[in-house]
């Protein structure tokens, strides 16, 4: 057996909680401390939590950070940083900065001589590998992506800024209708605002005018104006009671025509009790990869496309071969 | 524009025409001859038609051969033969014989410094990278795979091997309720019989004991002893004109769970109008991969597990990072 891979998480929010959950479900892994700018008493696992300011003196004891940051924002900067020290596995999902951010990265950990594994997660992640791969087999077709059922933070959000909202949760929910007709082999033009359904839970503030704030909420632009919306209001103790996880999940599809009568599709489906429980799970796989491509001696930035499988799972590539291919 | 990639397919049965479609749809490829151990007269697209003898004349003209041999046995003989001459990518889906297949191929390919990628299609192929990377990520869990609808070569086969019968063909269905239930986060303890019905389609020499045949079908073990089966008896004309197509497809998911009462499926789904076409798709895009790997001066033999994605897709890696994570 040789030694297992030593991890640090830097976030204990829910997503740095799950990654301390997965590592306890790889035995070639070991849990070494958790990084946290808040002062923190204790992790459940009872590894040391530690300040971020003496991130550095963990240099030589940690193979790979999992940097678990509430935000795009957090990454932004903390990448850069713990990169520039250890090799690090992050979820940045702001997608229209990810070319800059890989650019970022690439540079801070070729010249510190790390890997830093970016982008890692389901959206994006596994998603963005199944369009790949759906889309170099089938070269003309179109591509769909389904979310949800599940919550949208982002939404979430906006709805509790809204005056007069107390609380809120909004489920993305995908049209059943729409994932059925391109499983047919359909390839309709849906929008996504013609393929989801929004799903809003609001507890309003005492003595607000619930009628105008549902048609606020309705009419809000890019959030909410173009989809189907339904609102319901409910109490504080309902919401809590009823809409306390945080399921997520969606289907990527691909539908292509290799001869003009001979149509296939290819879906990639997940279905996730809790999203950040997941996300961290894939972080956590992709911590190996990272461990490996530096014991192959490589630095720089990779994303899940450079990434072999076989570097993901703790399996040899004999057992790989005899099992699973 | 860098030169295409020129390719070569051994083998003209359905894999090697579809091949050729697959080519004709990926612009930065051009087919550049056909080979076949059985005089052919032409091609569809045109390009020579050329005798497996002289074969070893392209050398220099070729850059990836695609093996489309009819079956495992052509390949145990034709991968180590054109491997020494040629980088090449095949189907060899003998899953028992998989892991001394690689180990050959491995040997001969390293000697004759050339890339051999071995067992890609979608089972092996597809559906084993769905099954590593759930794995990975899930590692408390339970992997569950369903074919079909689709035909079974060689349980159609088998069918014809009985005496009484004249031509057959057969699906297999999966349980649409076994599926529904690992969706759901069930783990059921369903073995393929249970998960699986066999739909036979026979036609019977003249004079044949149908009721005898039947019996005979529903008992036959390995094949159909274990699963709930039915057979139609047809005509020969019935068969052609009902039951001409090779669709195939199915589903692999996984379920499993990231905390007790926490748990996640993972699942993968093709469904194909043409089991040929959409395997040779996939042998068409890991030839780009096999080509880049030769370019990237490796040698020896690969699988799916150990090829990034990013090598099966045409774009860049910037074009990638920006359009598809």
């Amino acid at each position: 057996m040789t030694q297992p891979i030593r991890i640090g998480i830097v976030g204990y929010g829910n997503l740095g909680k799950g990654a301390e959950l997965a590592i306890g479900q790889n035995p070639d892994m070991e849990l070494t401390a958790v990084f946290s700018r808040r002062k923190l008493k204790e992790t459940h696992s009872g590894v040391p939590a530690v300040s971020m300011d003496d991130i550095a003196s963990y240099r030589g004891q940690i193979d790979v950070m999992l940097l678990c940051g509430g935000s795009a924002t957090d990454l932004v900067e903390q990448g850069p940083q713990v990169a520039a020290l250890f090799n690090t596995v992050d979820s940045f999902d702001t997608h229209a900065k990810i070319p800059e951010y890989f650019v970022c990265m690439d540079q801070v950990a070729k010249q510190a001589g790390t890997v830093a594994t970016i982008s890692v997660g389901w959206d994006p992640g596994l998603f963005s590998l199944n369009r790949l791969l759906a889309g170099a087999v089938l070269p003309q077709g179109r591509d769909y992506t389904f979310w949800g059922k599940g919550v949208s933070q982002g939404h979430s959000d906006a709805l509790r800024h809204i005056p007069g909202v107390k609380n809120a949760k909004q489920y993305t929910i995908p049209r059943d209708s729409v994932i059925a007709a391109v499983r047919n082999g359909q390839q309709p033009a849906s929008t996504p605002a013609e393929s989801h359904i929004r799903d809003c839970y609001v507890v309003a503030e005492p003595g607000a005018d619930l009628e105008a704030l549902e048609a606020q909420i309705k009419t809000m632009p890019h959030y909410f104006a173009d989809y189907e919306t339904h609102v319901t209001f409910l109490s504080e103790a309902e919401l809590e009671a009823q809409h306390a996880g945080i399921p997520h999940g969606g289907v990527v599809m691909r539908s292509g025509k290799t001869s003009p009568e001979v149509g296939h599709v290819v879906e990639f489906r997940l279905k996730l009790d809790s999203n950040p429980e997941f996300t961290s799970s894939v972080l956590v796989a992709y911590a190996r990869a990272t461990h490996r491509l530096v014991q192959s001696k490589a630095s720089g930035a990779y994303t899940v496309f450079d990434i072999p499988y076989a570097l993901i799972s703790p399996k040899s590539g004999e057992e790989l071969r005899r099992d699973l291919l």
